[in-house]
């Protein structure tokens, strides 16, 4: 059997032991299994995040990667453990949400409750199911465990709303999706939504009540330090950037806040 | 020989190149280790924080795992560089606390000084015996170097004061051992401490000056988004939390703070 | 072929998916290799302060490693791609500078541009190409493709500026090149050069209009708690620390102020 690789999507933070405990339980019980860090800075409780984060990076790992997402408010209540089956990954965490955006992004095959007690710690705390149920369902999986050994086989999950695009005859209307490290401003337009503008290289929005023209650019430094521009990122959203600044900083955005393209 | 694990503990945050080249040693001496973070974001030169991240994280990790820790306010002085073998780990870093607590709650069987130059870095730099003694012991150890091969064995180490938790005829007094990154408010109650309470539900505390009646609950929704509950953590300490918050944010709480239980 | 390593130096920090995606094309395309992480915590776009962390960390990692660094302002323009062959290790990244010092403490051999679609992914953003060029590169190296298959050879580099250490008949001007996260004020002032100042163990400085005299110590703790020092660290450079406290917190020192030593 090839190297498992699992991956690790949380909001644990660094400072704390959390995340080492769970990889102590991926490793005692499938010690060969390779695990990545997706990211531990999700902000705390923030579904929507994680999900985005989990979607935009598991396109890339290698088919039979495992993904595990632990962002968790409900944990100790009965929201459920799931495990879900897609098409080159498997994904487990709680029913939140998190797991939602990225699994159905490959094509959904089976979902199932991770109920069996014999693939779980011996002793389960109220408050750290990452540790206690997650982490050794993960191992398990990477050791060769079917799927359905885990729990019943269930048919639907919760899934995070995010918002359509809707189109009038001179508009399409998105929203902000997510504000990266850098401070780009990632909304949920496509680069194919982009088309309808023709061959026009300067980008009309309107975020909230803000007007914006901006160049379309190929590369943040087709505009000076410090200018804004529009630029397809790398996951073929529509951003605003600042070339070698922060576009977020001096803007009053956030997450959810609708983004209108005048694209006649 | 199966694959070793060695986990790292350490104040040396996460901007500069120390951590890497301490993992550099590591798998320049020991190619197949597996290196595992526990954290490098413990408050600098915070003894009594690294000895609780370390205590609480080692009893995850399978049989065999070393343990180097390395916050080492004293590193060029004349505080020894040990090994401490217990009944399932090694422990590598300096004497002066940081492995005790992780140490002792396994069985402590023998402890070495660290003093064969065989096994250190050829030089020796007076600020970082992190990269040039401790990764070069813990991968030699990990290549099957027996520890008394290290240095001499001797019978005592530096343990970290940590309070212990006083009894009257209603009260118990502890103190707070830890904050984590959610907020969360961790004693060094126990869950087994609780069992004097009886069939109660509410828990009865003073924090310094503050008194609080908290509903002691099983999972952190079962009181309102935003307010204050107490509840057994994940590693069996009693915790006071709010859900969905913060409850260390508009607390005064600091480690170190008394809290006694009035449990009559 | 034994285990290759191939380490991450960047300015994409630790919340978004960027860092993952990148470790995920190195996996698809060489599931053996092993990941290790110098840091993502360079300050945006200093190429500078990667430069200077990179040369740092790399002196300590076995021969053959394959570093990459990815402080990318350019990435879009016409800067080359490139894949820098040393002595003991081969460098790949953006020809920016933040390859430069590393690979030249070496001993540069060869230097190829980095051109052959073979070898990146089949789309290839605008904005990414840590995840798009540089990763499949380190990865298909590591796999044992040698290096002028993947581009012409090109004989000149960008290189960082760092002041050189300039010397009177009484002083030596270099500059500070590091503050760490210790807040260890780090100079261009090596160990041998303070040999000038024969066996005096007072430092006379001038940091800017500030005039120090500090204790050369080798041991921090040789002053009291919170009083100031003067130290060979770790790289063999003359720093200025603070004894259990942050010595750049309260100074208004930064990366690239002139640092006088008067040796005599």
């Amino acid at each position: 059997m090839p190297t498992k690789i699992i991956t690790l999507t949380t909001d644990f933070g660094l400072k704390d032991p959390y995340v080492a405990e769970m990889k102590a339980v991926v490793l005692s019980i499938s010690p060969k299994t390779k695990i990545v860090d997706i990211t531990h800075c999700v902000e705390k409780f923030n579904i929507r995040m994680g999900a985005y984060t989990l979607a935009a990076a598991c396109p890339y790992f290698p088919k039979g990667t495992i993904h595990m997402a632990v962002i968790d408010p409900g944990v100790g209540t009965k929201r459920k453990a799931i495990l879900i089956q897609a098409k080159n990954s498997c994904f487990i965490g709680p029913d939140n949400g998190v797991l939602a955006l990225a699994a159905k992004s490959q094509g959904i095959k089976h979902i199932y409750r991770i109920e069996n007690p014999k693939f779980m710690l011996t002793r389960i705390s109220n408050t750290f199911h990452g540790r206690d149920i997650f982490a050794p369902a993960a191992a398990y999986l990477a050791n060769g465990i079917s799927p359905p050994e885990f729990g019943p086989e269930i048919s639907k999950i919760v899934t995070p709303k995010f918002a359509k695009i809707t189109k009038t005859k001179t508009t399409l209307t998105g929203e902000i999706i997510h504000v990266d490290g850098f401070g780009n401003i990632i909304t949920n337009l496509r680069d194919k939504d982009l088309e309808l503008m023709g061959t026009k290289k300067t980008v009309n929005l309107k975020i909230k009540n803000t007007r914006l023209k901006l160049k379309l650019c190929k590369a943040y430094s087709e505009v000076k330090a410090q200018q804004p521009l529009a630029i397809i990122g790398s996951h073929n959203f529509l951003e605003i950037s600042v070339n070698q600044g922060n576009a977020a900083e001096n803007s009053q955005t956030r997450v959810g806040d609708k983004v209108t393209l005048y694209y006649l």
